[in-house]
């Protein structure tokens, strides 16, 4: 789920108030889905690499209370919205640093865990990413990645215009370097970097209308929303026209109806050092 | 999964022995994720609605082996094998019917429980049929319903011949008068036809290379085998030239090798009376 603002990617969705509303709602839903089994021990050295606007680092912190979390970000302004949530929550052990992701400037070893969260997917070469990240971890030490895949998306009813709605949402990623596919890429990428007995761990959002709180908080104001959150660029590129993506997301919103269903995968991946 | 043989719709897949083979394969690997939490109590009579040639109906009896199992299938021919096969396990609970879904002549209020398993996919109405077996059931029992849905799968690398194979078996099933993307819909099938407090629980196979059974069980020999089992039928209607055909086969294998990645799910709906 896109929520990073890395410049070097373009900007695939806007950053209004509006945005920043729906991606604390999604937060809020997809908490204990994607985040009851990260818990970090007391006194360990957590980096959460790409923070972003500070979503994740919020439950990160609260999960892992006595745990010390440094947060890195290439975005100046991202990080600064960052600290001032976690100041508002009144969080105090997590640090924020500047950084690109493929150049920290921390000493080797010094992590006893590293996180990745939704970053991946805007990054242009992950693979080396991932490889960069780890001489800074200890031995011994663990890697989480968690990332979404718009390919795993499925409804019912079935419709073809959402369908290319969708498919134009990952257009415009690919276009700008990164990869709306990749919650199904973890197992390679970060066996392929060097990371061991890597393990990944499928996690479907499954929703009918006996889960309302889903409906609403994911089919309508995570998913629906943020595809169109793309309206205007997709008309500026011309993949659809203007009937044909209305089609689309009034489609969507329909199988957030009673007889509708919604289904959409997030992968999470660990491994060692 | 197809694997009935419910003459109405056309014969979607061969039954040579290779068939029965890569069934009783696929019945093995994925019998404790879609079946774990099915137990029933001694002495509860069971309506086993479409049993086929009884993979499913082995595994029924063995996890409540004091229950009391009906099995009913349209086809003489698939009973006589499901005999057989319940024979040869020395499994004494079941007891075989010849009957049609839609008009079974049982008493109302037969059963405590109807156990349904890979058998509306292939139903041209499966809401009726549903609707047909309400009656059957005693107040407070319970309706299980599974199916698979092809609309589910998705797999790294990503190969547009693999996913138009993969269109053709659902086009087939729908020429058939079937429902290959049938498992999403459990939610409004089993509520529409009068059942209360529906529950869905989506269970995905994950397969990577850290898991080789089910690269074998699932990825090779239950469905790029399922596929490439119909590809008779796709040339004779003229869906895909022979080339792109294999190409996609040759893809579908490819991510059953160290880095690939394959995703499908199944469906499991629990109603009440």
């Amino acid at each position: 789920m896109p929520k990073k603002n890395i410049p070097q990617n373009g900007y695939v969705h806007g950053y209004s108030a509006r945005e920043s509303e729906r991606l604390a709602d999604q937060a809020q839903t997809l908490t204990d889905l994607l985040h009851h089994d990260t818990h970090y021990s007391a006194g360990s050295q957590v980096l959460e690499a790409g923070c972003g606007i500070g979503a994740q680092t919020m439950i990160l912190a609260k999960n892992s209370p006595d745990a010390l979390i440094t947060s890195i970000d290439i975005s100046e302004d991202s990080l600064k919205r960052a600290q001032e949530r976690i100041r508002k929550e009144r969080i105090t052990n997590v640090t924020f640093h500047q950084g690109d992701i493929y150049h920290l400037l921390f000493k080797p070893e010094s992590f006893d865990h590293i996180f990745v969260c939704f970053v991946l997917e805007h990054v242009a070469d992950p693979m080396l990413a991932l490889k960069q990240l780890l001489p800074l971890l200890k031995k011994g030490g663990t890697i989480t990645v968690i990332e979404g895949d718009h390919g795993s998306t499925f409804f019912h009813p079935e419709n073809a215009d959402a369908r290319r709605a969708i498919d134009c949402l990952v257009e415009l990623q690919r276009q700008g370097g990164g990869n709306a596919l990749i919650g199904r890429q973890l197992f390679p990428l970060v066996t392929g970097a060097g990371f061991s007995n890597v393990h990944v761990s499928p996690r479907m959002v499954y929703v009918d209308s006996s889960r309302p709180a889903l409906v609403e908080g994911f089919t309508r104001l995570t998913f629906t929303a943020m595809v169109d959150g793309v309206a205007e660029d997709v008309r500026k590129h011309g993949l659809m026209t203007k009937d044909a993506w209305e089609r689309g997301i009034a489609a969507l919103y329909r199988t957030a109806e009673d007889d509708g269903v919604f289904c959409y995968t997030f992968f999470k991946a660990t491994g060692y050092k």
